[in-house]
């Protein structure tokens, strides 16, 4: 009954080109900081039973089949034509294409290419600081050359997107650092790092998220649990987002499970502040539907973005769309068939938080 | 099947005056620091989309209708008529009406005449000490006017209730300041205060909360999100409900959600702490339902006590008394056609939530 | 559709063993750290609601016959009998029974013979820390006795348990404490302590929980807020988690009631913790479905345990085991009608859940 025509999905990452065996499979099924534990694996999760349960017919199998013939017959079709039949059948449209991850997966230009689709960049924050900083001499070319790369960046980019800077940065302290301040962790970061070193300094990662905020791009920030073990809180941002209010910059809640009943009313709350439904629906399976209606209490309904936030897989593209789009008709749909809601108003809701809100926020077009 | 002879709407205020526009209208609709975002209205939020399922039907026009329209008809009746025809639609027999906000709202008197209803008054803490700090010359003289002012009040209303009392005050230390320490916090508040300056005040805080506790009457204490970005985990208040155990003066956890479980939790481990459903249910729309759930997972039965939390427009007291009956309902009807609940016991709990509770525990009456 | 044909309830205590009149009945249903308010009964909750659903038909009476009739039939049973019935009437074939508590209850030798079952003990690491003491006459002979006796107790119990250690220990400080760090926090427990004093000593509760780590043997920890008031969000485990991975010992999160979805995150996390279904479900009656849903969000199906948490009445026992079986078939019946899970897979995991999982990580045989 209610139909989403088309979906842009507001974060992800690209996928593998290389064949995967049932054990490197099952492993991008997990979420964890270790092996399955012994006598269990990954394939009996939520995001295993959905992927058995939507990828064999895009592959000529039955829903459901063992995991071992879903593996064998990818591998006959090879990662290429599998990843095609996969991402085309996910019915997203758009892609937006978090770049900034170490392992090799395909670019936003070959993602679009493998799914017939529109892809665009989000540049990773923290990647595009270590990059400069392993090209820059001294302190002051480290800070003009970071300057210009987030100005550059924003100009190819639809985003900007942070993993640490909630969790170090933000949660301690909201405001720009100073000059001064700036100056002297910029000199003792560099001087203690190896090409290639990660960038965990509260006071820089403050300083790049505040550069950030003033390219106008919308920023994308990492709240909850899912992918870490160590949670940060959406409120923890509270004070950030009070004093980026006004700017211009439109400020993206990724990953609020288990607090995406908090991230989504912090959106209601700051005009600026949007939230993703990324993982808290795309890992939890059969459960999409109860995670989405726990969004849709508090958040203004032109406030939250659909997302699959996959990675590796296409399988993941797929599973995060289906779940989404079903989510969507059955939570919306029992709520029109109640009187809860109008049927035309439940229409142009579904519309905003599948693709038009995104292509507003991100300025895609066709909003 | 569930039925609600009477509601006593717990916590709530006041309805303005004025005739509204379609922008302060809506405005009115949002709960955050700001405007709606750019491309969005609070009208797309489920405390907009209940409002237009609810009213509409009580000024003669269809359910769903366009906003525009509704404002047009509510106009054309006057906001006199159209209160009077929404509070008598409401099916609230007992309104309890938190006085102390700055807004020029209706008094108890006036709403309870406008709604052919009873209405009683709640005094806001805060409110009479910065009344009591504005007519009196010095600490001595300040100190023994907020005590007998906490007194006098206690006589006329029906309970006391503090909105920044937990988090600036009870979160830090549960309990009450010695003499010394009270004395020095009024010099130095009074001292640097301007008429009308707001109490947050630590010391000050919990020295007035102890005072109202000593009075008898019940405390409301605001916790959650709802309404603020920065929450207060009810839990904070352990240490505090511990310390006023056994003193005979009951405390009620206003505004639980997103901490609404933990409220509940509090609620079933104090015999004196009550928690309240109001905007929990109220602003969540087609929610309401399964909020209601959570929070009858640990409380005891006779332990919750619906509100509205209805501010400014007689709309939201309509919406959250339908969302409420139509709740318990649902929620209590489904356990009854599942075997699990009686229906003798189901609508026991129903007239406790509805209104006996309340009845008992603010001494209305008729319990 | 769902069979669960055997129950292996992980953790509960064993019953008592005196006739028990309304009152004291009745006190044994709450959690809190009073009576019932005034007006108010705890029969009046989820558990009471439960107990008078599931318990009366197993003593030859109707469904929800008023509590005060139930006692009668219960008393003239007598106490050993009524507990044989409700025991043998629960479908729990395997009971794991915390024997740390001061009340006079069935061990787990006296539980399986009511049951006509198989019971094992937990040992709880403060009771044998606290038993130790006094019978240790110096700080180095407590320490080395101490060692020995967690060595000992591993040999003949199927886990060690501990309520204080995440709250007073490990919260503050994931590692093991220092051999000083110890012999000094011994010496001062030790001199200031009666015989029968409890342990709440930060550093001898880590160096106790980590001594039981070395045995082996699976080691569960309180987390959450039922059965008291203070809560601990098991993120603040998330050190420990980590500290201890790879030891080759089990972790299991007991009660993360409200924060069973974290619990089951951190499950998903580590491959060496598990996320205990008990009292989230047990004591929330009616609702127990919606909260098996929740930790089915993100753990993986093989790292849950069901158990009962019950204490003191057998009739806990029988709600904890009925609730569950409710739930599951519930639950994944839907998952299966809906098409979401094969028929084949939800039993699987039906069975892990109920009984297969915890003959795995507690070695009982016929995994």
């Amino acid at each position: 009954m209610i139909e989403t025509p088309s979906l842009v999905d507001q974060y992800c990452h690209g996928v593998l080109r290389t064949e995967l065996g049932l054990g490197t499979f099952e492993a991008h099924l997990g979420r964890g900081e270790g092996p399955p534990a012994p006598g269990t694996t990954f394939f009996d999760t939520q995001t295993g039973f959905a992927v058995r349960r939507w990828c064999p017919p895009l592959l000529g199998l039955e829903p459901h089949c063992p995991p071992a013939r879903y593996l064998a017959r990818r591998r006959e079709l090879g990662v290429v034509e599998a990843g095609r039949r996969l991402l085309r059948g996910s019915g997203i449209t758009t892609y937006l294409v978090d770049t900034g991850l170490a392992d090799d997966l395909t670019g936003p230009a070959e993602l679009a290419s493998a799914a017939q689709s529109e892809a665009h960049e989000i540049v990773r924050l923290e990647l595009l600081a270590e990059q400069v900083a392993d090209t820059s001499g001294t302190v002051d070319s480290f800070l003009a050359n970071l300057a210009e790369s987030v100005h550059a960046a924003a100009s190819g980019a639809v985003a900007f997107t942070s993993v640490a800077g909630v969790r170090h940065g933000l949660a301690l302290d909201p405001q720009p650092p100073g000059p001064g301040e700036v100056r002297g962790a910029a000199g003792r970061w560099l001087a203690g790092r190896q090409v290639g070193g990660a960038l965990t300094d509260p006071v820089l990662l403050r300083h790049l998220l505040w550069i950030a905020i003033a390219s106008g791009r919308p920023l994308q920030l990492r709240c909850g649990t899912i992918d870490q073990a160590v949670h940060t809180d959406p409120v923890s941002l509270v004070e950030f987002a009070r004093a980026t209010a006004g700017l211009g910059t439109d400020v993206v809640l990724l990953h609020g499970y288990p607090y995406h009943r908090h991230a989504a009313h912090l959106a209601g709350v700051f005009p600026h502040v949007y939230a993703d439904l990324g993982p808290a629906l795309a890992r939890t399976g059969t459960r999409a539907a109860g995670l989405l209606a726990e969004f849709l209490e508090l958040a203004p309904f032109g406030k939250l973005l659909f997302s699959t936030g996959a990675r590796g897989l296409p399988e993941l593209h797929v599973v995060g769309a289906r779940l989404f789009r079903q989510a969507l008709g059955r939570v919306l749909g029992e709520w029109v068939a109640d009187g809860a809601w109008s049927l035309s108003d439940a229409q142009r809701v579904a519309g905003m938080i599948a693709a038009g809100t995104a292509r507003r926020v991100y300025g895609l077009g066709g909003a």
